[in-house]
């Protein structure tokens, strides 16, 4: 048995990484209808926020706002999604999604609603640099 | 022109008022199908978590982690979904919701999936009561 941190193979499959923060690895979904990353904490077993220790929940919570904010003023989104779910992939990680008024899912949320499209490869440049610069 | 913190009418249409932490009014949904928990904090015109204070995103996040985890012990659930969408309520709300593997949206959000069912007045009595115990 081993308690090193490793990344959901699910996780790995369905992202770009992007980078880290003291605390998580950051992931871009390959999903190119929304811009959206993930959270990661570098922790291994976490399956619920409140595993974490209370110091750790703080420093998820300044790098959930932090790149949020960062995210929506890059992307000028309407409104950020936020949700940290895990039912079919068990290790924690946090989702946050920009939105806007005219998107494939607005209002609902994005999950379960039509196909995922790929980025092309000029778009993928762009979304990564994007994301990076709004890492802490 | 106020500033002074209003529920929104459609918080308070779809909730039972349960309690209050110190930053957060707490409600519980009337969709009996799941135990679910919705978080608001009492400011004004806030949409976004990083609208908040740094001190209040910290005392936010205490509050999640808290009823979080008394939820899924009161509750026994499989696993605990927390989220911050806002796309057709704009005032800033947190959703925590109890998991099960055989409940109606499972293993996908619970969203968009089958109509809300009416708590039994019984039901109802028994759910604030366990909500109740779970707030800090």
């Amino acid at each position: 048995m081993t308690d090193r941190f490793e990344l959901h193979p699910q996780l790995a499959k369905d992202t770009h990484p992007v980078g880290q923060t003291d605390l998580c690895e950051v992931l871009l979904s390959r999903d190119a209808r929304y811009p959206w990353l993930i959270l990661v904490p570098r922790q291994a077993g976490l399956r619920e926020m409140h595993d974490m220790s209370n110091a750790d929940q703080m420093r998820l919570m300044t790098d959930i706002t932090h790149i949020s904010k960062a995210m929506q003023k890059v992307w000028q989104a309407d409104k950020v999604n936020v949700a940290a779910l895990g039912n079919m992939v068990p290790q924690l990680h946090i989702h946050i999604i920009m939105r806007y008024r005219d998107d494939a899912a607005w209002p609902g949320p994005i999950w379960g609603v039509g196909a995922a499209q790929h980025y092309s490869d000029a778009a993928l440049t762009d979304a990564l640099t994007r994301a990076a610069s709004c890492l802490p």
